[in-house]
């Protein structure tokens, strides 16, 4: 095997029947495909069925990315599969929306600095000036946009263009303050992930740590999930928790609770660009590595 | 300092002026009682005071908690504390009451049995026979008292008077499926905890880890709290989550909850049996010990 | 597919080569079984394979698991396959072995009990009688086989026979306090677990909780791991945490390490009696489950 | 109660006799100190004792801090007690060293940015100049001072120069890859905090990671200790863990490990400025809060 040989990720999913995973395998095993990781997962109440591989195509006879998907193409048909082939070193980009809060964004922007996060940022998009000079610091274009009643079609129209313009692969809502209109919603519809500062469903709506606070709860979290026009409804990727008592005022309980939503950000985040998340009706599948 | 010196414990709460800490750990001094841990909290919204002292009454002039109690009677009233002082060697009489599921009643019987979990369990009651061998296995009598919507305000009074006959300190639904008349719940205000078998506010009422199945979550968790009237809104104790994923169907969920439902419960009751608890309008201070 | 259509686990490991993935699941499919389940490993450090699947033979043309197994053998011999199949539904037997303390045996009964822990317990084992009432409770036959050094020989020779007797699949060490000689070490390879009740190698040998108490540590915990003849060097299963402070004595960090032994212990056997544990060299491949 | 009244906290511990508290709270009352928090912890196996107050000093006769100390200590030396009145809107000057990684530092700078950590930091010592361009991003002077082991005692006196220089009141080793000399240690001794990459005692010296990753553990984790000339054995302040399985390569466990160690370490920073922890003998005793 060469070290150097280039890493493939196929996710697929469709109706559960039998050869579903045959297909798949033998296909990869025919164009002499090493499969380092495959998991599945059957939905036995929705009788649905999800892969995901990783694998390297480091035989004598090696494919590009392309071929291997006209190749497996007709094989994907028979079964009526969603499916795709990633290349696992190409890095999504990743587009971040933030409003003033920058300590998901802060924690993002490490993780992409240091390489621990795989990805591109091709660009800071913000209702608010702040993060200007944080934005520029790590040498990404920044778009201030502010918006108000009166602005927001147009405001998203821009926001939409400045996704196609960089070709995003995924919107980061790294507490962004706005509601996105539903038509927003839509077109983003498995490719923007928002962060809840609550565990959801426990407090939605405005100031979940002051809802926590007035019920004296005992643990506080924070739920990453995908952008649906139903706000704080959308399928959920991650959620954590950390334990506070009385002791906390809600000032304190914010302040804890970020460190929550950094983390559990990061993670959906990692995870989608990963390639393991399946999103399917208002659930997510997750396929979890190291 | 006598190693068998009986240890106290105080608790107190008023309105937050100059002088309350003070008016206790005086008292203490000049009975020559040893304070082994002392903890406070203020609630500078609500302007409440709350203290817990331990200590040990050691000196050549070790009174007991009866004279204790009368000499601070009089401190106190100058503060219109509540307060109490109990004897930490007093096993609090705690009855159980508990339907079919015996997950947590089995954990309580063994932290019991094995001295872990202080307390004495005079009776344990059930609306069915299923636990009937478990409780004699350890000795415990055990009534069984079915009911149903026209035997509800009986079987409520035979509950009541048992609980009067064991003078019970504290009465734990373990599990216990009914739900309590308004005024059985005004007349154990403060001394019955339930187990919740969910993350509060997260799924009342009924069949939570079905809801949490349906809503794809990534945590289940379970609540201890005081009862009151309004079902599932109780004053909270304790929380724990556990992590669970796309795999988990709503069977697994419940087993796997119910680990958590042992855990959390068992902290609660051993938390209140400490008198560690403060229970003030809707919320509760707790002060942690080992 | 049938509902009742029994579900086997197939588990197979071997060197690193192309087509180790495509032999099981092409076997599968020609057998009509369908995949539930599948996880595999590739341990690029070792070159090693691992594979796990849990599949329906509900097929018209359903085999029996003996005949599978005679089919599959060729297949496994080009690849120099360790491999098995296994019935889900069969329970595997698991012997108990304890000395006095209890709460790892309790918590492994209740679930045992309750049908939560999908096993067999044929037997319990202890050196010290004191348990003998719990077994009997539990309708489980009782060996009361107290050991010296002079007797040591004799007694280990007693408890090999019974494993026999009662044909053994896995030897549960729930808090038993005898060191296994060698020999007895060697015979059980892969099929006794052990919990040790601290988190390795942190503080091997005697008297953990003392250790960690005297060094000040802020968190206890518990170890499962396989008997192997080094003394708590056997490959690591499971691991769990708690959180302390300067306020435990030795006896409470016992008392709280112990619900992490009980859990940890539970966690181990549970993913051994569903065949998801891979013992490789001294480290372990688990493919974990709901 | 006025608002604006300072907050101090008062921090004293001695040997266990009759009084300790009592000095303590009689004194603030006397002077029309409002105690918001008092904790208190008595070793009885050392027989000492430790308290920590937070008290407002908003009486009519409201004293400077300088004024309460001078009063406080003829009791003090009563009880031969190690005492301090610390200012809780003063914010401790905290200097930083590290090498090369600076995900802790990161962590630290955005915590101080952001107002989390009230700590000023004055500088910033590093053997490596990678960090000037992030040291001067936060305006935060940046020296240079690399070491070898020729120049070890000197470099070591320039670090002790920039200390004296700044007034600083703790040194943080944020991933500082060097072995401070047993004289700096001495003289730095519970004012320097390190943060290991490991669990202690678990892996102790070089490449924990792959220590770990050998020994196939399913725990990671990190320590923060204060320094000593003892590497490694310095007295604990907080531990923390992650749950990794077989799939972790060592850079990954690397990785994961990070958001461990950045964690970790600001809550130790944190609970030292705010004068929750007491170091004594080889131990700490910790007063958490909120």
């Amino acid at each position: 095997m060469t070290e150097t040989a280039p890493t493939y990720i196929l996710t697929a999913h469709c109706r559960s029947v039998l050869g579903t995973v045959d297909v798949v395998t033998r296909f990869l095993y025919e164009h002499q495909c090493y499969i380092t990781e495959i998991q599945s997962f059957d939905d036995s109440e929705e009788e649905h069925f999800f892969i995901r591989v990783e694998f390297r195509n480091d035989g004598a006879n090696a494919r590009s990315i392309g071929l291997l998907r006209e190749a497996f193409s007709e094989d994907a048909a028979r079964f009526d599969m969603h499916w795709d082939i990633h290349d696992a070193s190409t890095r999504p980009k990743v587009v971040m929306m933030v409003s003033r809060d920058d300590h998901c964004l802060s924690d993002l922007l490490y993780r992409y600095r240091t390489g621990h996060l795989n990805i591109e940022i091709p660009a800071i998009i913000s209702n608010h000036p702040d993060i200007k000079h944080l934005a520029e610091w790590h040498g990404i274009p920044f778009y201030y946009l502010p918006v108000d009643v009166t602005t927001k079609t147009m405001q998203e129209q821009q926001v939409l263009d400045l996704l196609q313009q960089y070709r995003a692969d995924l919107v980061v809502l790294a507490r962004y303050m706005q509601v996105l209109s539903p038509e927003l919603c839509a077109k983003l519809n498995g490719r923007a992930i928002n962060i809840h500062h609550s565990l959801l469903p426990g407090f939605k709506g405005a100031k979940p740590y002051h809802q926590a606070w007035e019920k004296g709860v005992k643990l506080v979290g924070a739920t990453a999930h995908y952008v649906t026009e139903h706000l704080d409804e959308g399928p959920i990727i991650c959620q954590q928790v950390e334990a506070v008592d009385h002791s906390y005022t809600p000032k304190r309980l914010i302040e804890r609770g970020q460190d929550t939503e950094r983390l559990t950000l990061a993670r959906a985040v990692r995870l989608h660009c990963e390639h393991r998340i399946f999103l399917h009706r208002n659930k997510t599948v997750i396929f979890e590595g190291s």
